[in-house]
Parts: C-alpha cells; structure tokens; sequence
C-alpha cells in the first residue's frame, strides 16, 4: 500500500500509453514491432543486430535480503522514471514475473507503490506467454525422453540416472518427488521423477543466456538429461529435440515491451531462479536496452553476493557487459534485523541496530567496488518508520567509506522521489570509471574458482566439498566442462550458507554438497545446503482473494 | 502435400493481410481488437453483446473416421473460403490445435493443402496462449487441494477420493499415472494422481460451454474435484479456488481471430477433446461469428455420431444455436474402408466397396436429418485416387435419397474448389428448412437418455451399464445432476462401441462402464471402452523433424 491504495488500485488508475507510442519514444518503427494487446508488444531486435550498445548500464543490487523487504524492482522503476525527469532517456530491463508466487505469498512481481511496471494484471497473469512456452519446450525434452526409452531405447538411458525433470509456472509441492510412467506396459516405464517451477528449470536459464535462436537452439542441444547404463551423458540434441524445442521458443525470445506508471520504457523478459540459476533477465532484453536507451537500468536477484556476482561473472562475461554504476539498495528496517532487531519491533527507532547491521551494506560495497570494479551508489529505499538519526547513520557511514547515497522515495513518490539517486547515478556514469573486473578467472579449476569466490565475496575462511560433490568435481573437469563459470546455489539470507548468519559474519566455511554442469546455460551449478527448485503455497495462499469482479476487473494481486 | 508442396510451404507463401483489415472487413473497429503480432487477434465480445445472431449457421461434421482420413477442417475452410467467393460474408469457428498432436503424429491442425488457417505455425505453436492458460488454471486447483490437505485438510478432504488430475498440453503417456507427494512430511500427502492432456480437461470443456466470463468462473466454482472422507462432495468453490483460476483465464475467454489462405475470418478459440469432451469450439467464438457473419462455419469433432450429436444435444441447447445446414464429410477412400478394403489397397478402384460403406453415410444422414431436423449436404472431400465410377456411385446414392451432394476439391484449389458445395449449402439455408430437435429431453432420467442416443443415433439394440455404472448413476441422480445433458466417450471408429465394427453395423449393445460428472462443464460423461485422456507419443514423434531454420523459419509442420 502507498497512502491508502494498494499496488493494484494505483496501477488500475493509470493512464498508459499506447504501446506503439512508448515504442516510438524509443525510436522502434511499427515493423519492428508485435503488439500483444494495446499495452504490450514483444520486439524484433534482428532490425537492432547492426546497433552499437550505446546507453550506460546501470546495475541494481541489494544488501542481503531480510523478511523486512528491501525493494528492488521499485527502486529500479522508480530510478528509471528519474531518469526520465532528469531528461535521460532511460529503459528498464527487468524479469518477468511467476505465477508461482503470485498465488502464493505476493501477489505480484513488478515494483510496488508509484514505481510499478503496467499493465501490472497481465504482467502476473502469463504476460505474452513466455514462461508457458519455456515450460512446454521443457516438458517436450521430457516426453521425448520417456517416449525413447518406452519405444526400445535405442540410446540406452538408464531411467535411474535421468537428471532431466518436467516443468510447470506454479507453486506446486506435491510435484517435487513423483514416481511417473505406472500403470502397466502400455504407460512407459516406472522411475523416480518431479517437478521444477519453470523459473528453475535449464531452458530457463539458457534462454535468457541467449545472444539469439540460433544461439539458444545450439544451447538447448547441449543439455545433458541424464546418462546411458554405460554412464555416458546423454544430451537433448542426442533425442533430436532441439528443433521443436527452439520452435516452441521462437516467440517467446523476443523481449517483451512494456511500461512504468510514468511511460518509462521496460523491456521484461525472461526470469531464471536467482539460486539455482543466475537470477537476471535475458541477455537480448538488456542488449536491447543498451541499444535503445542512454540508460539502461536492470536488476540482479537477491543480495548483491547472489545477483549482482551472477550479472558480472556469468551474464557479463557471456554478453560483454559492463556495468557503469552499481545502486546498492538498503533499508533501515533490513540493517536493523542485520544489527539484531526482530521483525515484530522494526517500528521502533534503534539507531544502535542500524549501525551494528551496516557492515553487512559495507561489504555488499566492498565487493562490488574493490572485487567488480564497479562505481557504487547506495539507495536508502524509505519507509514510513525509518526516523531521521536512523538515516543519518547510513548515510554518514556511506560518507565515510566516500561512497555515494541517497534517499529513494519512489514507492511513495514515482520517479519524482529517485531524482537524488538518479542524479548521483548520473554523475558516477558520466565519470566513466568503472572497468569491470570477474571475481575469477574461468580457465581455472572448479575448486579454485569456488575459493575465490566464497573468499572474496562471502568473506569465508574456504570451501569445503562433500565427498560426493567432490566426485562430481572431477567428473565435470574429466567431462571438459571445468572451465565453466559458476553458479552458486546459496541461501541467500547470508553471506554465508547458513541463513542465521545475518550481517557480515566471518571465519566461516561454505559446503558445497552438490555439483551439476547445465551445459546448455553454460555454467557449473554449485549447490550449498537445500536449495528448494519447487516451492509450496502458504496456509493462505494469495489464490484465495484473487478474483474477478462482475466487470472484469481483477482484485487481490499486491 | 497438395501438388509438390507440403502444408506448411504453401502456408509460408501465402500473403497474409493484417489482422486490423481482416477485422475491418466485418466491421470490427479497432478498439475491439487486441493484436497478438500483426496476423493474430484476440476480439472483445462486449462490443457485440447487443447485436442479433444474424448469420446462418453450418456445421460440418463427418462420417465414421477411418485411418484414410476425411478433411473436415479443410472442407469447412474451403467452403468459407467458396461462400466468400459467391459473395457471402462467411466467417469460421473453429477450434485451436493442441500441441499434443502437433508433436505426436500430425504435426499441425489447421486444414491443409489450399484450405488452411493462417499464420499456420503460430497457431499450431501456443497461438495466443489459450491452452496453457487453462492448463495453468487446472493446474492450480490442482496446487490448492494438495496444499489444502497439507496444511490441515479443513475440508477432510479424501487423498484417496480426489478425481481432479493434473493438466499437460503434450502427448506425455509417462505422466498418466503417477504417485505424488512423495518425499516426506514437507513435500505432500502421498497419493495415485496423474496428468490429462490440456483439451481432455474440464476447464477445458466448461471454457466452450460459457457465455462469458461470470458464466465460466460460476461453472468453475461448480466442479467436483473429489469427496470427503465422509463421502460428500467438494467443489473448487469450497476451495475459493474459482476466482484465482478465472483471472487465469480473463485474456484467453477472448475468441482469436485469423484468417484463411484467401483472407476469410476464422475465430479458432477453445478445443476440448471430442471424446471425454463434446469437441467443439467455443460457444463464445460461435456467437460471435453469427453476429459479424451472413454464414458462420463450425465443425464438430470426430463422426457424427459424437461430433454433431454433441453440438446439437450439449452445444446448441446451452447457448441456443440452430444449424441450418449440416455438411456431412466422406471420401472414396474412407468408405471403401467402411466397405471391407484395407487401407494398403485404397489407391484401387473399387466401386462395389464404396457401394459396401455407403451405409455408413447413409445413416449419418439419416441422423442429421431425421432426429436432428436438419438438412443435409454430402460433401465428397476429392482425392487424387477416387475414379469417375467410385464418384458417381456416392452421388447415386445422395440421389436416391433426395440428398444433396457436391464434390469438393478446396485441398487441391482453394475456395475455387469449393463453390458448388457453397451453392448448395446456401440454397439450403435460404429455404430455410431447418428446425432442430435435441435427440433427448434432458429431464429425463439418464438411462433413458442413454437408450435414445445408443438407439436413435447409433443404431444399437440397447444400453447396458456395469455395476459400477448403476451405482455412479444412482449416486449422481442422488445428487441432483440427473436432468443434465449427456457427453458420450466412445470410440469414434465405429457406431458401437466397438472400434472394428465398420459401416453400419446392428443388432449390438453399447456397455457404459462409467459415469461421472462434469458439473462446471454441465454435462455427465458416460465412457464406453477405454478412453484416453493422455496421448502417447509415436515411435518416431513429429517432433524430431519440426526445426527452425538459421533463417528462423519453422520446418517440419504438416
């Protein structure tokens, strides 16, 4: 809620623009253009092919997330409306949103407040269809995959060592551990199965690691779905399944238009699990931006120890990015809870807590600019609590590292509350001195590369490899997969991989229990304790007050 | 193939006129129409709500199908293409293609040679998205009854009892029968459940039978999903499940419009399966092309025996359509095999086994007109095999019984092919005979009803329900769900319910071996035989030649 609306009042009371209008801002022509409706329209970048990437990209991170909320995908809306107020013609470039947790806990996924993306209905409710099209390319590997071993098994998959799992865009535990193909000969073959959310699953990640079709087409044939009763993997492009997998996919790759509350420009697209998976939006969404825009303004899932090391060591080096600022956002009520404070007295001012949770905010910075290289400005995202000591403790720590802050008022405001952050994130782009740097460097050993990671960005004393992930180590280098990024799979409540560990702990070890290359995205998932690839509905789920009135307005999403 | 050409080829060269004009050529302004891409529309009814169903409805239904196959999709797109060409505004209602098929064994369903609907591989290829919006609808309910019973069953809800199953728009036989839930206390409730195709669900059939959008969350609100543990039923209402699940559905209940290789409308919108289901298209997309077409074109799924029984009986009574004219698909081909040839030795003359199988056409005759009140065109859909003497013994036939019959070559040559079937469908309609008769009073009790399909329509001495059939009847009389319509499951290869028993055959009983209900659909389902509701793939599925070019052309579509 802002003042007394909730984000779905605020977002039914705009008034956009039509679609080819906000495309036409960007100097897109028609032909170019796919309307889906009157206020989306998906992109065709072949025309963009020959552009240079001439706009400034601006990344937006976070501290390390609490139940308090920190804001994000707000403060990135309403740091690109700023922009616009402040005459620079900026793009958003943001995920799509699930439908898993539109039912279940939130209720909707595209900024909150007066920084919201709209039409904010359909951007919850399938959007122009990409996840759907992601889960059908996925769950057609899968049915050719059962189909092969029922129809003679010619490649000789060992139904116990089929790593591929079926997909569906929906918060569904009673999937997670299935046992398929019952029911006699006629009905395939009985094995151990389960479900991903779309949002976790391969094809997700490959897609939004994509330069183009072709691209995602040669990605798609890569992935390993298991192995043969000889232990040899076994790939999609084994089966012949990347060209109708590429063919379901063939819309859904172009980026998808749409816009803010104030008529900025955002390209959603695309929306990997920030755990499992890499947690930004597709690649060609924010080459588009960077393309169309002198600002591009895009988001990395999580904290910036998850996220913003994905955007820089997998999707920028895949893509030939380089951030101009990093926008670390913080909240006074999340460096409290960092500095000790329970959630139920957040309300009360504890200026002591906001100080004992900031160096959890100082190392966020520390890495970003000491590790990346990248120019930080961190954005104090405002709460109606927040008192103006707590505020002035940010701040003049922020100050004292000689690091730029500023307060975000967008969710209350629009773009006119980010005008301070936008002139400070103006300023660091147009200096001009970020010069990113990777955390590693690829050629090295897996084990390597997770030292440096969980030194330099965690702040852990190492990391340890349980036997059977110590296996997998040298089975993936055997395979010639080693020189792979990473993608850690961390809980991302802590820098360390036990979610109690609030603030910046340290002398610390990091376990990684589990190793698996997704060879069509592109990386080495490294997974440390239980990383859940299906989450269940609340007691409560937000399904229950979703609903259509007589007149068909939709109520109930937040 | 029609000449050297495949489907798809032709489909690929056809200039297609955008969408906007083919809507302003029925007077649809553009505030009407939401774009899905330039070629794709979805159309909002409300406009139309006021307006007459002014047109003259066909419905084009088939003899018995056999492997030879018979055109009824691309008969019914030749002949509007033909009325458009006599100066007839004629608009099509079809149903969508399930991606089932499309990577199973057809690989595309939207008529062939030069009768198709265009663009063909968008809408062989999620379309505007309908299919995947119910699943995801069903999918949810799904979600929220397991989640109901994990987090406390209320509702004491039976594990054991539930009936709703999961939903999947593919050919998966892996997925028909599964335990889920499995993995301990934090994952579900272990229980038998399993996944049905999209169109055999029914969200799917309860979507084509509603007049709108509260029509459709009311049906949704009224579906059984199983009992409690104290034998009463539960309904997706009890769940507050209907609301969330109409959300779902607010963009996909809007008919798609597209249009022919010659430019005609076409609104394809819905497809339930014609077995489980009744298999038409939605009433909404009917209702619309009465009001904006002189001649609205619709097809009903499978023989008529079940295909135009059930537009009559189920579709027609709900939404009170009359047919004008009924277009009875054959071929040559398919009543030699109805006449005892094999399918290897098709390409032969054989006069006196087209002779054998006319009975089959004879008493779908028969029925159309007879019990239904409708008059009657044969439609002989050409091949290049059929013969002089093979094409004049169907006609004799059609003669002798005062029936009206036109040979119809629209594969080979479009709507040019079609205009004598177009002249006499409309000097049919302009006389104005029709007057439809339901085969059952619907407030009779269902065996009686069950007695009047299986004598009136399929020729059978009687009805017998197993012993598990007369108490599921007993029960739903019990119930209060007796005075509703009935939907037949039945082989569609035979008049029995036997699928090798050819032509017309006598002196049988059809065996109901289960009734349930439909309650949102509004209909109850009695099943004869075995009837599938997941298809499996084949040996070699389409799948593995349908590829996207560098080009980013589909191949592989038939």
């Amino acid at each position: 809620m802002a003042g007394n609306k909730s984000d779905i009042e605020i977002a039914q009371e705009a008034h956009l623009k039509p679609i080819v209008d906000v495309a036409a801002d960007l100097g897109l022509e028609a032909t170019s253009l796919e309307p889906y409706g009157r206020y989306k329209a998906k992109i065709n970048v072949d025309a963009l092919a020959s552009r240079p990437r001439a706009g400034k990209l601006v990344l937006v991170s976070a501290i390390t997330p609490t139940p308090a909320g920190e804001g994000k995908t707000t403060t990135s809306v309403g740091l690109a409306d700023a922009l616009r107020r402040l005459k620079k013609r900026a793009v958003l470039a943001l995920r799509e949103p699930s439908l898993g947790p539109v039912f279940g806990i939130k209720g909707g996924a595209a900024g909150g407040g007066y920084a919201q993306v709209v039409p904010m209905e359909d951007i919850n409710l399938h959007f122009t269809g990409d996840f759907h099209a992601i889960g059908a390319a996925n769950n057609l590997l899968a049915a050719i995959i059962d189909n092969h071993i029922k129809q003679g098994n010619e490649l000789h998959i060992d139904p116990r060592r089929i790593t591929w799992r079926r997909a569906v865009d929906m918060n569904d535990r009673q999937l997670r551990h299935i046992v398929s193909g019952l029911g006699g000969v006629a009905h395939g073959v009985v094995r151990e199965d389960g479900f991903d959310i779309t949002v976790a699953s391969e094809v997700m990640a490959a897609f939004c690691l994509s330069a183009d079709l072709a691209d995602l087409k040669a990605r798609l044939g890569r992935m390993v779905i298991g192995s043969t009763y000889e232990g040899a993997p076994v790939t999609a492009h084994d089966l012949s399944a990347e060209g109708a997998m590429t063919a379901l996919l063939k819309d859904a790759i172009k980026p998808n238009l749409v816009q803010t509350l104030e008529g900025t420009p955002a390209l959603m697209h695309g929306g990997p699990f920030a755990n499992i998976a890499h947690g930004c939006n597709s690649i060609i969404a924010t080459d588009c931006a960077l393309k169309l825009g002198e600002y591009a303004v895009t988001e990395a899932g999580f904290g910036a120890d998850l996220g913003a090391e994905k955007f820089c060591d997998i999707a920028c080096r895949a893509a030939g990015f380089t951030p101009s600022v990093c926008v670390l956002v913080a909240t006074v009520r999340a460096l409290k809870m960092h500095g000790g404070v329970a959630k139920d007295a957040l309300a009360q001012e504890d200026v002591e807590a906001v100080v004992a949770g900031l160096p959890n905010l100082e190392r966020h910075i520390a890495n970003m600019s000491d590790v990346f290289g990248l120019p930080v400005v961190v954005a104090i995202n405002a709460f109606p609590t927040d008192t103006a000591k707590e505020l002035d403790a940010v701040k003049a720590a922020c100050s004292n590292l000689g690091v730029s802050v500023a307060l975000s008022e967008v969710w209350a405001r629009g773009g006119a509350g980010g005008e301070d952050l936008a002139r400070e994130v103006i300023r660091l782009a147009e200096e001009d001195q970020a010069e990113l740097t990777y955390c590693y460097d690829t050629e090295l050993d897996i084990r390597t590369k997770l030292q440096q990671i969980v030194q330099k960005i965690y702040g852990a004393r190492d990391v340890e490899l349980t036997p059977s992930a110590t296996r997998q180590l040298a089975q993936i280098e055997e395979r010639g997969f080693g020189n792979l990024p990473l993608c850690m799979a961390k809980t991302q409540y802590s820098f360390s991989d036990n979610a109690r560990l609030l603030g910046a702990p340290s002398d610390f070890t990091v376990t990684v229990r589990e190793l698996k290359v997704a060879a069509g995205a592109g990386f080495v998932v490294a997974l440390t304790g239980a990383i859940m690839t299906m989450p269940g509905l609340p007691k409560h789920p937000a399904a229950e007050r979703i609903d259509v009135l007589p007149d068909g307005r939709i109520v109930g999403l937040f």
